[in-house]
């Protein structure tokens, strides 16, 4: 009988700290060895020449959530999104178990298990989005539900349907102090938004592209700002997710200089995409494609994110892969986002390309460190969400989620290529150089140049610990 | 026929760039020249050894405003406040016309001009309060005002009946832009004081005191950054008003380095109060004299204040005098205000200790020059609401409002020496060195020695002009 | 007998503070009176429609300087500088003393008085730049020559001839702080340009343009930073003179904001030239025309001056003129010049551009008022050097030193136009909105329309007064 | 035959930023593998309670250096202070070789050499200290030194024998940028500090107390805003050493937050002694044994320091252990030394409490995490200084050099438990949590409990690779 289930040998394997020569040796799912001359094993895998890192881990993902009437679905549920997510190395992801207004959050919870379980390819873990913070929510079942697992929130400044006012914040910041749950925020400021959307509308300026004139940074970096004191007042950490440019960037330096335990992530889109990839082909509605919130800014902004990410401002690197059809199964963009910007649905695909754009513009381009990369995709998110020490490094004891990557790759990112359930990739052309070769969920290869061999049954719910970030 | 009505004779003239021995003439309540041997008068004043400066403006007064239900009166209507102004030094004031929740603002201007009328000492304007920015208020009412000589407004971020939401502020701030009106902005946090004031008497926590801890500083930082950022989506200038600290403090220095038009406005409590104040005698009611909004921070708090003063981040120097009556006609507070901090009313009177107070403080204490005492007690105060080159300074053509100062009389402040409808003054026992000797509102003595010379029927009303420093 | 000797009648006078419309009464040479129906005069002179400001004080002027061996001679000695001036609206004129290593101060002072009297259009005192601050000159010559009335020194922390060490900087600063002297400090880094300019030299980099690549904004940067360090472990507040770009003006209000007692200067040819100018023609000797230290440098350094103005980081605006043939007497560059940038003299004429320029950019294209445009370049001299109350504004008590300035009169600066000794004006061609029409220096015209009426007889030297802003 | 040499069982590893339970397998010196079941090994450690660093890397630490002529001596040759060094768990040090001015670089090496060649309980690498920049230390010694191994330089902008100007400085920091090596630079202005010396001698306050008076915060920020202009200018990397309060640490910030490549390193002084410490029993000689440069502030500077670590502004964390004899062979304080605090040599042991101090204040009171410990005290030395992969981490073919250590054991630091050549310890008395049990270097067990095991014949020269942070 064989030592180990699985060797993986002559990689180089990268840490957020290390970078080391060692073969890595897997039994019952998780790494048991590193060395060299560890013994035998039933299947080996040749990694030479190529870097083995751990697997991703995407805490910013929304799956199978429903969509206002009238506009796009969702273009992916579980299994199309774990499916995109492990052909882009990515082995764990923490989608959003959403409460929709008056729903009881216990309820909500058990609705997200249902259309995971059984359907997906990779781990997963669920934060809590809260739009009602009811006494009932506050009181009972938010304790009681980061007990079982469920240790962040989410909470938003915006969008009608979930935006909680000031107060509201600060009862759900009040609350997460207590039962020690971390609280991701949503920083837009929702009436700001409205009185230029309706500025906007009245001036017949429409079009995608106004998405962005819209909620221009200050409107972001107002809603840190209030976040940031909201949290200072209650004396509890928060995490201010999805940053997008200098504004808001510069609020949580400031607030972390203080000495506040505010933390920053930043996405893909932030570093690959532009304001003026919402004007489409000439201010039309392919524009749509690109709109997300905040809405991409311009290419200072891209420096701006650099020196957040470099600065340590940033601690987790995201996708808020939140994908929606285009066309629509028609074929057609839905009427309502063609009558206005405000009508388009806010999110993009990216699960799949997060790794691949961090590291051609991040590694290639020489702006941070492999090290700094595993730290960005997958070891801080392990740690600041409670996965740690089952997730996010190679070391004995970890499960074995693990990515086989090619630094030297060349490719280009194309719909085609994509393995998501949307009809459209805003990454469409880019080039990038470096790009992952197989995929290793707890021992086993779920995709390997492409293609998926893991099932449907492979992903595991990950209950999680509290997070060593949150309020003590 | 003597040349002029009244000469000044042989003072120290200061203005707010220069200081110059020279007469002044007076005919017809304005100043018609300035020299030496300009001719005969038909009175003359000695002002040897004293400073002759303009008139103190105060413009943040609160005159004649109800109380709400079963809480103290305000102490002080026309008759007693413009009478405490006068002894001061204060020749103009600008309190409000306060608009309450479902009043026409047009009635609410004519009825602070029926409690106006025939009851001022000294010449005054008014600011509007808007709590109730209705589309008839917005695109009818104010266009209207402003031409009509109320060039300002105020907003509040915080209090029960009068606060506006962001939204509110968002369209009140647009139409300031369009009307060319100054917007003056209250600064705290509506929902986080409420939170905490929850918090603190569900703690038993109920003293006055906890007044101060109910709404700390960042609750005033994060509503100065939420109102620079509304103005600056906007486009237009606001004025932060009774800055109390550090943390504002740098808000609109911050602001004003990136080059936003946010002026700043400090006031006398914040550099002779301190929290410690609220505690009375010990955590008793007496510290109730004390309670304002925002509240007197710590010494510390004084040093960025003088900060601010020195670094230009304000350009005007106010009262915010809002007096109540601490034992009410029956000679006791207010049973309400025992009950809890959140019942005792929010203000604390001051218009006769302001100039006194900036001065001790501030010139004899070597923190500013004479030239800056009068810019910020004065000559800004006209030039920033429309009053410029009315009034405001000592020069041909001004009007003759003068107030003579012995710079080296040292005097004690006591209730036994105010002059205003208050049964206290929060500085009672503050020595200080710089008294006004004499007051003269357009050439008439009003004023001299404490004594009150000047009649009900002097005060003017001052429709006052575009502010330069409004939208352009 | 007439009243007056002079009566300057209907004009709008401005002061740093103030704007009105006021007769000026003069006798003696001084303002006796402002006002309307002031009385008689011997002369009047009619002001309708312009503005009477307070005559410019450049208290950065270098006139009748000795040149380096083979290069250049300064263009301008007592007699065309001082011509230049009044034709510019300037009145008074602080050059300095220069002590050459190894010269006493008395005598150095003594020499420039001799190139001075009589044949001065303009009063004038005295900065002394200290080169040499042996024992005898700190110990002894620097005291008395403060009591005589030369109340501040120049040092510079570059130049190989003037040059000092740090050591010698901290005896300078403290020797100041002694005697109460204001030490004006050229801040560029001695060892960092000789180091580049080596560098260039080698690279065959030699054309005037590399003069700004020798010295780019981190040498001037350091220098400021170091000065402000040695100042404020003496203890003692220093002028930082012509600040060029934004890295300087942040260093000091870096410091200001901190509460040291650091103060600067910024000066024409910083917001009115660009490093391009240096690069002539193509890269030839023209551009040496614009060579100065430090150099100019970009548009985006304007706009940061600008900001350092209207922040009040610069408190005076002064031109450093320090012309030099650029021809020679022989219609030639100084061959030395030809030869390498480090032989072009360092110095550009301006002193009668002064007042035009910062008119034209700041007050008529609405980036400054009035009242702060004579505030930098008069009312801020007089006070910081010394000369107040006795220059610097308009009201009774004053020297009669005026300008009648034509707000609306649009012009194009000529060198043909220009009344200074220099073959060249780097402002050639430059439109400006806004132009002096009349100087009057102690009652008396000495220039009107461009035409000299005063003679060298009419400037006084002015010893000066301890400056209000040195050590207590 | 044994799998391995060695066996370290049942620890928990701790990498810089990692944490996992794993035996380590050591065979010929290094890591071979990490696991459980690794297999079996000659020798057997039971880590069983403990955790498992890397050893302790000490980039900073003088040994063996001359004193000045009339002051005590170094107190530690490279037998002592190894011996101290692996006693606290270091298993490598960097000293410095030190070039006296008119030496040749190269001699000065081998003399260096010649000291530590079997003195040694520890591995080591040399820095070189550049006193004499001449054109044949820098075009031919140093590039020639860099490719064999010494790839790093310190330079001195104070101290009369090794002071450079900043002429030198650029040429030092020009020849760094070339030959790729990173440059040290001890941050104080030389003319600054004997300025205030010699005013301090004057004013007979001689006391070492003056020390620290001497060269208060404003000189080493001046300095490090010097050095990084300089660097800068040049465009080359540099590390600031010693920072010792805020001032610095915002110098460095600042020009981090800028992008600009410049590091900082902090020492345990800074985090554990303050200016009282130099007052003595009473002002007297005895304040000499904390005598240091630059010296130790206050304890608001202490979390000045730890916002610098915390915020990553600091890579890494040194002792400076610079040993000097207080009493001298004869019992006695060098009498030069008891005439001013000028002639206290500047420097104190310390080599052997770093981890023990730093681990106390640091992870066992919650100021950072383990993983920040290992990478404060041992990665980020590897990486900065050319030593990484060989040194640094726990992984498969790094060189064994292990700490195991308690993290829970209480101590005191005491003379008597002291391993160091010096007759005293700064930190005498000073509790500490958290104790080095065994010191491994490469497999070997050097010191166990206190005891020395290992002989000097261990350490080992360690020639280095181009630090990844220097130019590129």
């Amino acid at each position: 009988m064989a030592d180990f289930d699985l060797l993986i040998r002559n990689g180089t394997c990268v840490t957020a700290a290390d970078t080391f020569n060692a073969d890595i040796a897997v039994k019952g799912g998780r790494i048991v060895a590193t060395g060299t001359d560890l013994g035998t094993a039933d299947r080996e895998i040749d990694a030479s020449g190529l870097l083995v890192m751990p697997g991703g881990i995407d805490s910013h993902v929304h799956l199978a959530q429903p969509s206002a009437p009238g506009t796009p679905q969702m273009a992916d549920g579980f299994e199309t999104g774990t499916r995109s997510a492990i052909a882009g190395g990515t082995t764990t992801v923490i989608p959003f178990a959403l409460q929709a207004r008056g729903e009881n959050l216990r309820a909500a919870v058990a609705a997200y298990h249902e259309k995971a379980r059984g359907q997906s390819y990779c781990d997963y873990g669920f934060h809590l989005i809260i739009t009602d913070p009811t006494p009932q929510a506050l009181g009972q079942d938010l304790p009681g539900l980061v007990e079982s697992g469920y240790t962040s929130f989410k909470v938003f400044m915006t969008y009608d349907d979930m935006v909680l006012n000031d107060r509201e914040l600060l009862e759900v910041f009040d609350c997460a102090r207590d039962c020690k749950a971390l609280v991701m925020v949503h920083c837009e400021g929702y009436d700001a938004i409205r009185f230029m959307t309706e500025k906007l509308e009245k001036a017949g300026k429409t079009a995608p592209y106004y998405h962005g004139v819209s909620r221009p940074e200050v409107v972001e970096r107002e809603a840190a700002h209030r976040a940031i004191s909201h949290a200072q007042l209650v004396d509890v950490p928060i995490m201010i997710v999805h940053v997008s440019g200098r504004e808001a960037m510069e609020q949580i330096r400031w607030a972390q200089q203080r000495g506040l335990n505010i933390y920053g992530e930043t996405c893909t889109q932030y570093i690959a995409l532009t304001a003026d990839d919402m004007k489409g082909f000439n201010m039309d509605a392919t524009g749509g494609k690109y709109v997300c919130s905040p809405p991409p800014r311009d290419r200072d902004s891209w420096d701006a994110i650099w020196e957040g990410i470099r600065g340590g401002v940033f601690s987790t690197f995201s996708s808020d892969h939140c994908p929606f059809f285009f066309d629509g199964p028609d074929g057609k963009m839905s009427g309502k986002g063609k009558t206005s910007f405000r009508w388009v649905p806010n999110g993009i695909p990216g699960v799949e390309n997060r790794l691949q754009i961090l590291f051609s513009k991040g590694v290639s381009e020489g702006r941070i460190s492999l090290n700094e990369f595993v730290a960005l995709t997958s070891t801080n998110h392990a740690k600041m969400y409670g996965l740690y020490p089952k997730k996010g490094s190679i070391a004995p004891g970890f499960d074995a989620d693990l990515v086989l990557w090619d630094a030297n790759r060349e490719e280009t990112i194309t719909q085609a290529g994509m393995h998501h359930g949307a009809d459209y990739t805003p990454y469409e052309g880019q080039k990038v150089k470096g790009w992952p070769v197989m995929t290793i969920l707890r021992g086993k290869t779920v995709c390997e140049e492409g293609k998926i061999t893991g099932s449907l049954a492979d992903g595991q719910f990950l209950p999680r610990e509290i997070s060593p970030y949150a309020a003590k």
